[in-house]
C-alpha cells in the first residue's frame, strides 16, 4: 500500500484473466478463444487501412462500425454503443447505468469480473444463488433491486436461459436495468436482441472476441435503447474519446459483413462442442449442458484442481476455479479436432496410469 | 434525462474532442496530428502481427511493449504503465491517483479534460490562474493539496516549464503525486522522465498519438515509480485486463525502435514550427512561444472566432476554444508545408479583401 494510492486503490481487488501463455507447443483451452482465425476479409480490411491515416485520430463514434452493426440487428445507430473489448464497455455499463440506490442482482455462480466493477464503482450487490443444477432461474430475481445482470449462456456453467424467462424478467423490473451478457450466444443460443425495441430497460452486451474470432483486437459493443445508450456515452465521453482505433474499427465492419464464415465457424464449433461433450462423457465425466464456446466438467472420481494440474504438467491449459459450488468443476474451451484429440489421450492416459492424486 | 441513468451520468458534462472530419479536401490542423506518417517500420510490424493469432487474448500485460518503453527510458518494465491512448491512462490516474481529500490543482487554462476526469470521479480541484503571459508560475502550487496535474508543454498555449521549476515543485510537494502530462514533450522540451528515479511522487505521462505519428493506433502511458504503477495497474486490472490489442503492441515496439525516424520528423516539426510562426507574426498574429507541434495565436485586428469561422468555410480547421482568458486565441497544429501554404494564403486573402467581421 502506497500513501499516493487513491482510498480506491487500496481497496480494490483486481480480476484475474485466465493466463495467456505465448508459447507454441502448448494446448490453450483455458481462455475461450475460438479455434477458427478471423475471417480472412477481416484481415484484408485491415491491409487495406494500413495507410498514412494512421497519424489521424480515429473518428471519436466510430460511426461506419456503429452503422454496421446497427444494420445487422436491424437497429439504429444511435442504438448501438462501442468499446475496447466488451469488457471496457461492462465497465461503462456497471458506472453508467447499474449504480443505483439499490441493489444490483447478479447469479452468485457468474463471469467473475462483476463484483470487481462493483467494487470499482462502489455499488452495491447481492448475489442470487444459481439453482440445485446450476441454472439461473428468474423467479428469484423478483425482489426490489436497482438494476440486473447475468451473461446468457451463463459463464462458467454454459447454461442457456430461454427468451420467454427473459421476457417474463424484463416485464417484472420495468424500472431496473437488465443487462443481458451474451458473450457465448452465437454459439447456440436464441439472443435478446429482438426485444430491445420493445423494453427500453433492456440492455444486450455482445463481443467480438468469441464467435468472431478477434479477442486480440478488443471489440465489443452493446445494444439498448437510445436512452441507455446516449448514458453509456456520456460515461465513455468522460473517459476516453477515441477507444477504438482505425484497424479495430476497419476489423469489425469486415467482420460484420462476412455472414458465411461467420456462420460456417459457429456451427463448426457447436459441432465441436457436441463430439467433445460425447468423448469426455465416455471417460467419466459429468459435461453440463452448454451452450457456449467451452464445456462445464467434473469427473466421478477425480479432483479438477489435481486434473488441471495434471494437464497442465502435459502442456494443456483448461480453467479451475477455486470457488465455492464449482471447485468441482472445470471450464475447456471448444478447440480445434487436434487439440480434443490430445485433451482425451492426456486424460485417457493419466487415468489408466492412476496418475490423478 | 433517463430514469435507467446512474446519478453520476445525470450530471457528467463530457469532454468535447476537436473535430474528426472525414473528409480528404479538408486543411485539418485543429487536433495536433503529426504531419508526417507513422514509421515505416511500424506499418511492417503491424503487416507481421496480421495472422491468425488475432483470434487470440493479447498479452495483458503488453509485456514486450512495457520491455521496451522500459529500455528505451532507461527505466525498469515496473516503472511503465500502458493504455488505451493516454487518455486512458489518465483516466486511471485520475482515479488511482489523484482522488484524495485535498483538492487537485491545475492551471485555469490547460487540457479541457482535466475537469471532466474529475467530474467522473468526484474529485475536487481548484484551478491555479496562469500568469498574465499564459504561463505556469510553479510558485501558485505551494498551497494545500491532494495533488497535481498539468501539460508540459500546456495546451494549449504551448508553453514550456523548464526542469527546475518541476524539481522545485516535486521538492515541495513530497507528499503529493505530481503528474506531468508529456504529450506534446518531443517537440523541443525536456522531459521530466530523468527525475523518476529521484521522485517516487511523480508520474509523467506520454502518448504514442503526437511525437509518434500514431492517434490512430491509441496507444498512451505512463513513468514513475514502481509503487504509482502498481496503484494505476490495480485500477486497470478492475476495468479492462487487455487494453491493447496485437497490433498496437506492435505497432508501439516498431515506433520506439526506429529512433532515427522519430528524431527526423520530430526535427521537421520543429522547423515548420518556426516558419510557421514567422509567416503568421509578419501577417500581424502574435504567436505565444510554443514548444508543442502548434501554435497558439492571436490577430491584433481580427476576432479569434471570426478567424475560425471563414477559415473553415474554406475548407481549413483549426481549433478555437470559446473560454474565458483564451477567446482571443486560435490552436493552429503544425501542418505540412503545403497545408501551412494554403493556411497563409487563404488568411492574406481574407485580410486582402477585409473579410474578416
Amino acid at each position: 500500500m502506497s500513501k499516493y494510492w487513491s482510498n480506491l486503490v487500496r481497496r480494490l481487488q483486481p480480476y484475474t484473466p485466465g493466463e495467456q501463455p505465448r508459447r507454441s507447443d502448448i494446448t490453450k483451452l483455458n481462455t475461450n478463444e475460438n479455434p477458427f482465425a478471423p475471417s480472412p476479409s477481416v484481415m484484408a480490411a485491415i491491409q487495406a487501412q494500413l495507410t498514412d491515416d494512421l497519424r489521424l485520430y480515429p473518428p471519436p463514434e466510430a460511426d461506419q462500425l456503429k452503422n454496421t452493426i446497427a444494420d445487422y440487428f436491424s437497429l439504429r445507430p444511435e442504438q448501438v454503443f462501442l468499446g475496447n473489448g466488451s469488457d471496457e464497455v461492462l465497465a461503462h455499463v456497471f458506472n453508467g447505468l447499474l449504480r443505483k440506490d439499490l441493489p444490483l442482482l447478479f447469479p452468485d455462480i457468474t463471469y467473475s469480473f462483476y463484483p470487481v466493477f462493483c467494487q470499482l464503482y462502489d455499488i452495491q450487490f447481492e448475489k442470487i444463488p444459481l439453482t440445485s443444477d446450476l441454472c439461473i432461474d428468474v423467479k428469484d430475481y423478483h425482489r426490489g433491486n436497482g438494476a440486473i445482470i447475468f451473461p446468457n449462456p451463463n459463464a462458467p456453467t454454459g447454461d442457456l436461459l430461454a427468451l420467454d424467462a427473459i421476457k417474463a424478467l424484463l416485464q417484472s423490473n420495468v424500472d431496473s436495468v437488465v443487462v443481458i451478457d451474451e458473450a457465448y450466444i452465437d454459439f447456440g443460443g436464441v439472443s435478446a436482441v429482438s426485444l430491445i425495441n420493445d423494453y427500453p430497460n433492456l440492455l444486450v452486451v455482445q463481443t467480438m472476441s468469441k464467435s468472431r474470432s478477434l479477442a486480440g483486437m478488443r471489440i465489443g459493443y452493446a445494444l439498448g435503447s437510445s436512452e441507455l445508450i446516449e448514458g453509456l456515452d456520456r460515461v465513455k465521453n468522460s473517459f476516453n474519446s477515441y477507444p477504438l482505433g482505425h484497424l479495430q474499427i476497419a476489423a469489425g465492419i469486415a467482420a460484420f459483413e462476412d455472414k458465411a464464415y461467420f456462420q460456417q465457424t459457429c456451427n463448426q464449433v457447436i459441432q465441436s462442442r457436441t463430439s467433445l461433450t460425447g468423448s469426455l462423457e465416455e471417460i467419466g465425466f459429468e459435461v453440463l449442458p452448454s451452450k457456449g464456446n467451452f464445456v462445464f466438467v467434473r469427473h466421478q472420481h477425480y479432483e479438477a484442481a489435481i486434473v488441471a494440474k495434471k494437464l497442465r504438467d502435459k502442456g494443456i491449459f483448461v480453467r479451475h476455479f477455486d470457488q465455492e459450488r464449482i471447485r468441482e468443476f472445470l471450464r475447456i474451451s471448444v478447440g480445434t479436432e487436434d487439440q480434443h484429440q490430445q485433451l482425451l489421450d492426456t486424460l485417457k492416459n493419466l487415468i489408466n496410469q492412476h496418475l490423478m492424486k
